[in-house]
């Protein structure tokens, strides 16, 4: 039997819809962050890169990567086992108790990514937990998303941030156990949910609460706990989870709670024990910028302001942005094809590399450039970024503002969060 | 509502049944492996660790820490981002070339765990055949289950290396497509499966075959190609998946095969397309580890030699050693409360760290101390070694060789492989 076909018609599905990703090949410059060079087809070429995740230039800082080589200098360049058989360093036990103390929590349990702590950590909760309803913003995240569908239990997804809606789900649970999962900032649409208002809910109904971060840690907050320190609310989630390797720049990912949660996690999460441990260097490396982050307030003004300076651009220049109250900046294009034409120039012809975001990462009809300016996207690049942006709205005949920021809103709620459609049916 | 009580009870349950896990706190000494210090409740103490799945210490070797330092100040301490959106770096780029050309396949694609990689590696492919069955080995490593369960095909499961076994499910699958996921050393047993064998069904019955080579790559096949290497088998193989955490001693796993089957997985794979790539400091170093040992001898020798030394010192004591054609050596102790103090007593009396394995990694009933010699262990260490095993079983009254291999053997394939018994309904 032959099997190519069957992948050979998965990837000519995608080429037909005009979502075949390739990847940009990059090596990033960590002594001029955020400048890179791209392996392009023509040859390396110099290009600077306005899509990252390493919001606030992190992964550069110089006593982040100092404690990631001292560390593999003296350690090794790996764990050498899972937590349980010998993976447990030093290192990483200090990094959870950095995370807890982050959260105001009484422990920490790091995963090798933020992906696997959701799709671990909250399929492990909701199997102890007997005859749990989880209740799921209906924009979360792949990851909790497969976290919800791996645990098995019954759900209901709510209307994005929509307090009344999640109400009338928590009163139909009745009596049942509940877990509310949500995140702080949503990375798509870079809105923020009302951390409080959910709190108060779970209080009413006795639900627990598990709120995803990881696009908030380390930028908001007087000490980069995230949103729920910024709105005072830390304490009224019952388990807080975040990455490394975002705006603290490293990888991985890890939950912070009370510690008879924690420890339930830690032995019975399948994706947590039976995996090789993050190597010393890089829990001490995300330690440091941890560490960092709590004392230091440079980083988070100069992201605020040099954000606060790109958006005002782009509203100069009557670009079609996505208004948030965060750091993420969408600029909205509507259409893949477009979207894809319009970063491709980017990155050909201005050096400019903002990867297209297309479905099934966003909603079709809500394709868009990402924008996520970081401290170090000085005014000299955010001049070129708007000019760049204006010339090849003109040249490729893009919508401005008026239109399609309101079909995007229109569509999103409609369209609900993108699954990954197999081309199978029973999957 | 109180939710503490789930958890608490779930933790008792592990208490009372003796198998509630506490992690040994270390710290590895990458100049003088396999040396590391314990963070003993009483201070800190030289240990000799004893069963790490860096197997030939290339965790320790200064190529692959000088590449991950060097790729760390280069390019900073993470990724960025996803594959798609930044952090296709270029070390992660060469290190899929790296492991293609390893495995004698067109293509390679990382994940950041071995575990991610099966999960979500075999979930992605048997979703995109339809009406596939998956026949999987009873002993397959969690990571596997878990694929195979959230691919949500049909399964059937053959008893362990049973080829007669394998061959009556293939015909009782009839013209349906069909999978055939195995893996070539079982860890912790330590035997071999008969990958021709396997092959030959295979190939007879028209079944696609995915190998989890995680405890053999770099370690068998004169390139490190694994045991498919060393069997004349890499071709016949469809996936090849591996790991950079063991015997190449960094983190992160990976699939390999036809261009068209990992294409397919890097487009609709959701643990790899949502997920932060690993740093390029990690994939430099894997990189340099998994190049080291295409040409290098010297570990799997040193390995091999060391090895046999183990087995003998062992077998002339008497002690209960399960026989492996592998580089693992089980001592069996058959019981999870003796397997525990037994490993306590070696660390804390002999500075020798044996985790001990207990189920749900193991059957109960086969309890055991799982030691893994790499080329560092040295004659004098060894020595050591069989004098504590042998003062140890004494002051414990461990039973020796003859009745608990025996008694590990005949429970081993009634038992099958452990599931993680959540202690609820419907999980």
């Amino acid at each position: 039997m032959n099997y190519d076909h069957f992948f050979a018609e998965a990837i000519d599905a995608l080429r037909k819809e005009r979502r075949y990703r390739t990847f940009a090949e990059i090596e990033r410059d960590a002594r001029h962050f955020p400048r890179a060079v791209w392996h392009s087809p023509g040859g390396p070429r110099d290009i600077v890169v306005w899509c990252s995740n390493d919001y606030l230039g992190m992964g550069s800082h110089p006593a982040v990567i100092e404690a990631m080589c001292g560390a593999a200098q003296a350690r090794g360049a790996g764990a050498g086992g899972t937590r349980n058989i010998s993976g447990n360093s030093h290192e990483i036990v200090m990094l959870e108790r950095e995370l807890a103390d982050l959260h105001g929590k009484e422990s920490g349990l790091v995963f090798t990514s933020g992906y696997i702590s959701n799709d671990t950590g909250i399929s492990t909760i909701v199997k102890l937990i007997p005859d749990c309803v989880v209740l799921s913003d209906e924009l979360n995240h792949n990851s909790m998303i497969e976290g919800v569908r791996h645990g098995g239990r019954q759900k209901a997804i709510f209307r994005h941030n929509d307090l009344d809606h999640l109400e009338e789900l928590l009163q139909a649970a009745g009596d049942r156990p509940k877990l509310i999962a949500f995140e702080s900032v949503y990375s798509m649409d870079g809105d923020i949910s009302p951390i409080n208002g959910i709190c108060d809910l779970a209080e009413r109904y006795g639900a627990m609460t598990y709120l995803d971060e990881v696009h908030a840690v380390g930028m908001y907050g007087a000490r980069g706990g995230g949103v729920a320190e910024r709105d005072g609310a830390m304490h009224r989630v019952d388990v807080i989870e975040g990455t490394l390797g975002k705006a603290f720049g490293v990888v991985g990912g890890y939950i912070t709670g009370k510690r008879v949660i924690i420890d339930a996690v830690r032995s019975y999460a399948p994706g947590f024990i039976f995996t090789t441990a993050l190597p010393p260097a890089v829990a001490a490396a995300a330690a440091a910028s941890v560490r960092h982050l709590k004392d230091s307030q440079a980083e988070r003004e100069g992201q605020r302001a040099q954000v606060a300076k790109v958006k005002a651009a782009l509203a100069a220049a009557g670009l079609p942005q996505l208004e948030t109250p965060t750091h993420i900046v969408p600029v909205m294009v509507g259409d893949a094809k477009a979207c894809k034409m319009a970063s491709d120039l980017l990155l050909a012809e201005y050096g400019i590399y903002i990867q297209p975001i297309n479905y099934p990462t966003v909603p079709r009809g809500s394709e868009r450039l990402r924008i996520t300016p970081t401290p170090f996207h000085d005014d000299a690049l955010i001049a070129h970024l708007a000019t760049a942006l204006s010339d090849v709205w003109e040249r490729l005949e893009l919508p401005y503002a008026d239109r399609v920021v309101e079909r995007a809103n229109s569509r999103r709620v409609a369209l609900g969060p993108a699954p990954i459609p197999l081309p199978v049916a029973g999957g």
